[in-house]
């Protein structure tokens, strides 16, 4: 089985695109003729169908399915049925932003992993190493450490400056990648912040970045690519596609949103392998 | 209806104590019988029957039953069911440490409070303030903010000194107060740490605390109880209820655990209303 990097690096490369799509169902934007939880799981494969050879991977949010209820994550376990089936190649990504005291990371790590089987995951790391460990102790799986996410809320605790004077967030990537000999950890840092995704890029020079953040939420593409340089990236955009359009076309307008942010994303001749 | 502090204080006035049982269920901690998953309801069920009369509620920690995938999903839901029915008066603790982006955590806020339908939900604060607004905005319910955790990993970032000397989770306590004119917001401090507890209840002294680590992770009970003071306070422990004994005479052995804890952790009489 290939390790995370290494299937994101022939993801990207097949697709030419640093590209992911955020899979987060919202019924309310939804064509009406999708609001009800079977629905929502057709809507994803169609957006699937019409998208998976312009992005490198998908990022499944778990939020939106768990504020269904079981029915919502029965939905989640069917979307990555389909995208396992379709897009093997493609890597799957559980934002689930989990983080628990050891023995219940454990169990975490087992549910996004094994029972959900996603290639990488995304954690918070206010519980420190012992919440982080689960998840980086499977080795061919990747997990992304949250460091300074695109909200607004980033500004409250990540940016505190520490008594050194720098910033927590930079703390933290510093502190997590002591924390595995797998190389694989890396870092949410939101496409808001380009200034920081620079430093970010600095501080750990061959992690993934998960960068969110461009399209609904504003994040300029240019000025992120800049900040990232020749890093391995890879760059979310969720609401900006799926809901291009709440009509019939809607399929078609988020292959069209998808195929201009691929072109934007497109990888430099030196990220290629 | 209710809103959660009102409950509390009546469940805990009923059974004279402030043990919460943290119902995380290990299949291979378990009597043999039980180690499937509708095995698991049942264990949680029986352990429910035999201690109801002695904890003032239950603490849920979702990866204990995520990690079965939907199947153990299927269980936390029908444990609930079961609480529901068994138990109305007391209160549920949806232990799910959730936070994310503004909409995605209106999601998860969803998940917990409307399609769990649990009365309180801890929350992780690194994302700040728009990453736990939405589980405050729910009046009636009750959020537990990440303080300062049981776990080794309290180390590496929630002990941190700030700029200004405090260390980061003592900011994180002050900051989140501001964020709720509803008295619905409270904090997890781990029992692994009585003298930041008599600390944290100085800067929330009208806060409900929710504290885990007595029992198995070795927090002890006389000194926790003399750092929380009078103060609105949930003690929980799991395993060491949960698996008293893996024999035939688990739920016994758990009622003794019960009670034993709940006998250390009564009231006083300036508690009762």
């Amino acid at each position: 089985m290939l390790n995370f990097t290494d299937k994101l690096r022939a993801a990207q490369a097949q697709t030419g695109s640093r590209l992911c799509i955020g899979l987060d169902p919202d019924m309310s934007k939804m064509p009406p003729k999708f609001r009800f939880i079977t629905g929502l799981v057709d809507f994803n494969c169609a957006i699937i169908d019409a998208t998976h050879d312009l992005a490198c991977g998908y990022k499944l949010n778990w939020a939106f399915y768990e504020q269904y209820g079981i029915d919502g994550l029965r939905a989640l376990e069917r979307t990555l049925e389909h995208l396992h089936k379709t897009a093997p190649h493609l890597v799957t990504i559980a934002d689930a932003k989990r983080g628990d005291i050891g023995n219940t990371s454990n169990a975490y790590a087992k549910a996004v992993f094994e029972a959900f089987a996603c290639d990488a995951v995304t954690v918070a790391p206010y519980m420190g190493r012992d919440s982080v460990q689960p998840f980086l102790d499977y080795a061919d799986k990747y997990t992304f450490v949250l460091a300074l996410t695109s909200n607004q809320g980033s500004q409250d605790f990540q940016r505190l400056p520490l008594a050194d004077g720098s910033p927590l967030y930079q703390h933290v990537i510093r502190t997590a990648l002591t924390w595995t000999q797998h190389e694989n950890v890396g870092f949410v840092v939101g496409a808001t912040h380009p200034d920081d995704l620079a430093t970010a890029r600095m501080l750990a020079p061959t992690a993934a970045m998960l960068i969110p953040g461009v399209g609904a939420q504003g994040g300029d593409v240019a000025a992120t690519l800049a900040a990232n340089g020749d890093g391995m990236a890879i760059i979310n955009a969720s609401r900006a596609v799926l809901y291009a359009s709440s009509g019939t076309d809607f399929a078609e307008r988020a292959r069209e949103v998808a195929m201009s942010l691929q072109k934007n994303l497109v990888l430099s001749e030196s990220d290629l392998p």
